[in-house]
């Protein structure tokens, strides 16, 4: 299949082509197959016109929790251990593999109309399937986390699983997922320092390092966390990970708000990624982390939505320009982390997090042709003339409700700002219906 | 006319019925004419359908400045006096009356578009009529005000006017608008303690309070300008204003981030009302105003934008969201400012504010018939079951997206998430080409 984008306002390359102005982009067979100044020879069996329109990398979000779409909207202004013990935690429990895979799908629709192509997706410790269904029903590219908690102490009975148990279900389910499509993968995901015990996390981290699997925890979110992690190993959170072998290219700790200056130097040396959750870091009240710091440190800074019952949505664009936001007060610096660098943050810093930066992240040929076209003939963008920063419109003004088209492995995902080939309003309908048990045994 | 919303899925009145569900909403000749679950007799003209919508007051923005949507993503992520001196400030004194309105126009439709109903406009010293046609051409509904900087020492050459020349244009502003279709209202907005002298500072409140007009100033925004305040007058920012007068229910202070404990005692004592703009105090780097805190000590806080190029855009949803995280983590409670209390602040808050709670702000019969209708049955909202939380499902999930129907005074301005009898890509290609020199000329 041969698509055509273009003449384009701008095209926005993050390659070494950089912002091209009336530009065509043309796509072969899921790849980009060109990209520049010149329109392309020859038939095509879809052309997008973008004269008005800012052409862009697909959104990369490195964690988001697509079973938690179940809660949406069910567990607002609540403090987090409430928040937890009295929702979260009892909704993973007792959710289905039905009710995940229509909360999942919403949440992975939600996505790709907002313009994220690829996820990190935290996952679960049981209806993972479902998730993974999800995932690849949508057409969105995901990297699915088998989530591990063991330690009875700090994860509800519902969750807690034997590891060696949790490492056949990844193996079952790998030999099923993994690089379907070359769209779908798995991942290992043990939940916190605290919800596994120690010998379970040496345990994943040596099965995912067999399996060429990435690892994702979750590490200094909250104050009280750092404080028992540091009681009962007697390390900070991140210094602790680390001595247990969670760093590297392979590793991604989501959240590090509360670190020490010595574990900022051992993220930066040892090349260890980290994931920013902006608006799920207010929510919850747990603090803003230092992420203009890190990116000047050398640290990979990606982008991540989280859990809609702690966001509570799953829009690319409010993430970018909330974390750029957020550094300029944190820095009490106007110019800190500008759109460009928001921008890098959700895609080409995501993929190299993915360890896929030889395929996604940039517009270039030869990758994957994951591509959003962003609107900017309306009023939310306007005026928009020749001296405007095409950037600066789509991280500060745009909203989702200017995503017009996107392509995921060159399939359109979404058309003319709908999605295609899906009736949204039934997905909708039947998500409620699938969780309406979940939440009536809950509220 | 008469117009029937309903059956509804929710209707949020924010008057003493609370939430209705299933309920009706007849609007007649511009008022509300019913709420509540009965479905009205009679034949309607329009009839709009809300069974799986949320129906809310719409919403009331208590500071924008319009003319600066000129402006927009020309002045990103730089440092304050960078953003002031060369951009926005030369800006305003090179426009001319033509873009003026066109890039308000454009401002002013993407408010309606996003369910705001309502404005106070910052207005300008010049080019006011620009304005004033743009928000009636629009259809909102707005308070614009004449601006006033007479000190040289803070007021870019072109922006300086004599206090009595800018009196005698407000006072024919005044007899060619004020009080248009009860729609248009002047007001007097001194820019801010320093770009006015005292005794202009004095003479525009005596002025306005003479023809009864609402009073709005900015006040310690930034921490050099309340420094600057101290400086010259050996008092706080707000301490200083109030000392000439400016407290009271006709009297709203912009911003107030960074006040003594004296001044938050006189703001609540004296029944000053406050307006919070989280997304241009953190673009700005500017801070976090304490608006739980003032919330509690009695204080009336509204909410507003602020201008295109501090923010980048008018988004009401945006701005209740981000005003309830960031609260959150200021007080490092995820209870903080919940979500209906969000609600308030862009709704009866403002309508206090404005001195319109008897008419303005909660969908009660005999109000105006101001109202916004949100869609929860897309999939940003999913899974929408009878347990979740309406409220938090449009603060936090809802975006500009989901805004379905919009009427101003019984009209509707938005149908279908469109502008009625308004070509957008139009609108937004004329302002493009009204601001294209003045754009020209600061690149």
């Amino acid at each position: 299949m041969r698509i055509l984008i273009g003449p384009s306002k701008y095209v926005v390359t993050l390659g070494p082509s950089g912002v091209l102005r009336d530009a065509y982009l043309l796509v072969e067979d899921g790849k980009i197959a060109y990209v520049g100044r010149e329109r392309p020879k020859g038939d095509v069996d879809l052309r997008l016109e973008a004269r008005r329109h800012v052409v862009l990398p697909g959104f990369i979000q490195t964690h988001v929790h697509l079973i938690q779409t179940s809660m949406r909207n069910m567990a607002d202004d609540l403090s987090l251990l409430d928040w937890l013990r009295l929702r979260i935690m009892p909704a993973e429990g007792r959710i289905g593999e039905e009710a995940a895979y229509w909360a999942s799908l919403a949440g992975a629709l939600e996505l790709l109309k907002g313009g994220t192509t690829t996820i990190f997706d935290f996952g679960a410790v049981r209806n993972l399937e479902g998730i993974l269904r999800a995932a690849w029903d949508a057409g969105i590219r995901a990297f699915v986390g088998k989530m591990f908690m063991d330690n009875p102490e700090f994860s509800p009975e519902e969750l807690v699983q034997d590891t060696r148990d949790g490492i056949r279900e990844l193996d079952s389910l790998m030999s099923r997922w993994h690089g379907r499509g070359g769209r779908i993968w798995l991942a290992a995901t043990p939940r916190f320092a605290l919800s596994s015990t120690e010998e379970s996390l040496r345990e994943v981290l040596r099965a995912a390092r067999e399996r060429g699997l990435l690892i994702q925890t979750h590490a200094s979110e909250n104050r009280r966390e750092v404080e028992l992690v540091r009681k009962r190993t007697g390390m900070w959170n991140v210094e602790y990970l680390m001595s247990l072998g969670y760093k590297g290219h392979d590793v991604s700790l989501v959240h590090c708000i509360h670190l020490q200056e010595g574990e900022y130097q051992m993220l930066s040396t040892t090349g260890t990624h980290v994931v920013h959750c902006p608006s799920a870091n207010l929510k919850l009240a747990s603090g803003v982390a230092r992420v203009w710091r890190m990116l000047k440190m050398g640290i990979n800074v990606s982008i991540g939505a989280d859990g809609p019952p702690c966001n509570n949505n799953l829009d690319a664009l409010r993430e970018m320009r909330l974390a750029s936001l957020l550094q300029k007060v944190v820095e009490s610096d106007p110019t800190a982390l500008p759109a460009t660098e928001a921008l890098r943050m959700g895609t080409v810093r995501g993929a190299r997090m993915l360890n896929q930066e030889a395929t996604l992240g940039t517009l270039e040929v030869g990758k994957e042709a994951d591509i959003v076209v962003i609107s900017v003939k309306g009023v939310a963008t306007a005026p928009f003339t020749d001296h405007v920063d095409p950037v600066a419109a789509v991280i500060y003004s745009a909203t989702s409700a200017d995503v017009e088209h996107v392509l995921v492995a060159g399939v359109p995902r979404v058309l003319g700002g709908r999605l295609v080939g899906v009736d949204e309003g039934e997905v909708s309908r039947r998500a409620a219906e699938a969780v309406e048990d979940l939440h009536g045994s809950l509220s």
